[in-house]
């Protein structure tokens, strides 16, 4: 079976996406008899193109690498805008990994709409679209009979969302508890050694773990946004990431996580979703953990999630080592299973 | 959606399974359109009903509380023999979970084999069939349409298979390393605390987490099905478990978990899968794991499991407090999947 796929944006995770295909096609058409084809991709500052015969990935990725257009692998009338490729891309399924304003969840929500309603399944890596519009885009996709898929929104490609999809039925979750932000984990690593919070997020900085403006992570933002996908996707909530009662590591000193390691603990910026009667509340905060606590032990960019159920009391898990490459492989996997007919 | 399905056996489990439907049945009605209807119970000791207009599980339970046989509950032409019962029983799904013997993996392997051939998809519980036939009773299934499931067979209704069959498309697992034993673990916990060994199992016999004969857990034959299991689903071996490298616990001391201890580390029973060349080999040994391993904070009755992939490079899975209700809800979510085409 072959499915035509379009990507929007070509960032690090698209280009992970692009070499982990080229990579893995073979196996894949070995093991699951399944060939995906890119037959667009289309960025905002390295160009656009549409090949319905398939574009030569090596070919894009060597073009983007020495700073040149993607144009110049389009093949058919030009297109020049996003919302004009996603209508003309011929593709069963966008894969989109746009860039994020995570205040608002745009313009990525706006593509994923767009691309549901021109018939296309939809696969994000983004979170906005999962955390400010996911009631709206899933009833979208199921009244039209599509796959919208998100894996990679919270903890890359660790199987959450599928585990939730497939392996939860009938459960109902009472409590999600999570460490779902690496920047700042890290940061609180690095505050149990003696370092200055100001020295660690400037490290943090230097090895490309937080921005410029480090306040997305430092004041839970990030944390608020994927705890929100969590409550709305798998305790069927409805809420937003301002509904977040949030608190950052700002205030966090090195005094203040050694006090803790000194009391067998450690401080964790805990995400947290509990049901209380028909509401689901959100919080973001740093909580020291005891060490039997699984989540206490979740060091540098690891990231974990306890899930409490009705039926089964505790589920934990946990993703070591994250990286671009591990977001691409939760895309290709919601890729794979909608071309076999999950939705 | 209806579906009819059978139970083969009524022990703790399937009584489990009996009164979490009961508990489950409008929720998941309403939740998923879907109703489980158990139109036949066959046990060895406590006799067998079929009533294709479902049976009153209420009153089965009742029944066998009060020592009483299932006939009671029987309509139509009397059956009295197992294989006899597979064939007759209306059901489209037979849930399996009769006492095993863990060196030859009978009598469930036939039954499951009896089930397929009369057209009819298996659940199982039974780490035998999966252990001894995964290979044969997978191809047989699949030439026949019908799904052969398994998830409570590892980690009860933690979902380990199901991340396996959806989350990890394309991936190759090349390590699979897992605390899958409750009594050993149990046992090594209260050797930490000073407990001799005698005393630690036999306080698991008291309780019920050990057998009379406590062998199947603690020389690790229990482990090495398990490890076994794991080894031929995910990493597409074809071993048994006597390929196992087993040594259980039986010579570890208390002074051996206590100067462990002292020097920051757990032993545990650790179950491994490795992928060597085209080769996979499996063991199950005492070993002591550094506290950074998420494995040595298992404690208790908790299990985990670590898989290492060629894509994702870390992903460990924990499951705290099983009960039978916990395997039976696996065995639930099993027969819900079929219902819904998956296979």
């Amino acid at each position: 079976m072959e499915h035509k796929i379009a990507l929007l944006g070509f960032g690090n995770v698209l280009k992970a996406f692009a070499e982990l295909l080229l990579r893995k096609q073979d196996y894949l058409k070995q093991t699951l008899d399944t060939e995906l084809k890119v037959v667009g991709i289309a960025t905002n500052s390295k160009g656009m193109a549409i090949n319905p015969a398939g574009i030569d990935l090596a070919a894009a990725l060597q073009l983007v690498k020495s700073g040149q257009s993607l144009n110049t692998l389009h093949v058919g009338q030009p297109v020049n805008e996003t919302f004009a490729f996603i209508q003309q891309v011929p593709a069963e399924i966008v894969l989109e990994a746009t860039v994020l304003d995570p205040r608002t969840g745009q313009p990525a929500l706006d593509y994923v709409r767009a691309a549901l309603n021109a018939g296309k399944h939809v696969v994000t890596a983004n979170k906005g679209p999962v955390a400010f519009g996911y009631r709206e885009l899933k009833a979208l996709a199921q009244s039209k009979g599509l796959g919208f898929f998100f894996e990679s929104t919270v903890m890359d490609g660790m199987p959450l969302h599928s585990i939730a999809r497939e392996g939860m039925l009938g459960l109902q979750t009472n409590r999600i508890r999570g460490i779902l932000n690496s920047t700042t984990n890290s940061v609180l690593t690095r505050l149990e050694e003696g370092t200055s919070f100001e020295e660690a997020v400037a490290e943090m900085q230097r090895v490309g773990l937080a921005e410029t403006d480090p306040s997305n992570d430092i004041d839970g933002w990030d944390a608020s946004v994927k705890i929100t996908i969590l409550a709305n996707v798998v305790m069927g909530a409805d809420l937003r990431p301002s509904d977040v009662d949030r608190t950052g590591i700002r205030n966090v000193t090195a005094q203040d996580a050694q006090v803790a390691v000194k009391a067998g603990k450690h401080i964790k910026l805990v995400c947290e979703a509990v049901r209380e009667g028909d509401k689901v509340k959100t919080s973001v905060r740093p909580i020291p953990l005891p060490l039997t606590d699984p989540l206490a032990n979740i060091t540098q960019t690891a990231s974990a999630v306890t899930l409490e159920t009705d039926v089964l009391p505790n589920i934990t898990l946990i993703e070591g080592n994250s990286s671009p490459t591990t977001t691409a492989y939760g895309m290709l996997v919601d890729a794979l299973n909608i071309g076999r007919g999950r939705r």
